[in-house]
């Protein structure tokens, strides 16, 4: 039975395989369709409807418009940094009860 | 129900707080139980004794020997991304069956 961080990793790489198709990247569709299906909460959630634009750009400076696994490790790397905070906030206080 | 990878970001962040306690850092024992619980193959079939120290050496560099939580991410992005090709042969060879 694979350990907490080896099924993280499987999670990962099997979520960007199954968006990317028989490709290695993923376009831009595929990662709106990605963040969509994976994050539901975070486009709802976005003030700013150019959010995906930029995160694209931000992704993709270094390929023709497209996310390499690389980057796309990178995007999860930082959503996940963004929400540490309110993990362990929320740790705590059910620790609490 | 969290997603796949909502549930793999959560997966990262707990058991980075698992083993960091209550501190928001691993020291280099922290980091060396954490890799022989969740990565057990990993530091077995290691030929160089002194992996573990290069490492921690790798990811310490802007610290006073401990790794914040944004170094752990990516040494999980670089572990996930050289995993990543063997992963790729491997599903194409279940499919195949």
């Amino acid at each position: 039975m694979p350990s907490h961080m080896e099924h993280a990793m499987k999670m990962m790489m099997f979520t960007f395989h199954k968006f990317a198709g028989d490709k290695c990247y993923l376009t831009k569709e595929n990662l709106r369709v990605l963040m969509e299906k994976e994050f539901p909460g975070f486009l709802e959630n976005q003030k700013d409807p150019l959010a995906m634009n930029k995160i694209m750009k931000d992704l993709s400076q270094c390929r023709d418009g497209t996310v390499s696994f690389q980057n796309f490790l990178l995007l999860i790397a930082g959503l996940t940094n963004s929400c540490s905070d309110y993990f362990v906030v929320h740790m705590k206080q059910k620790g609490k009860k």
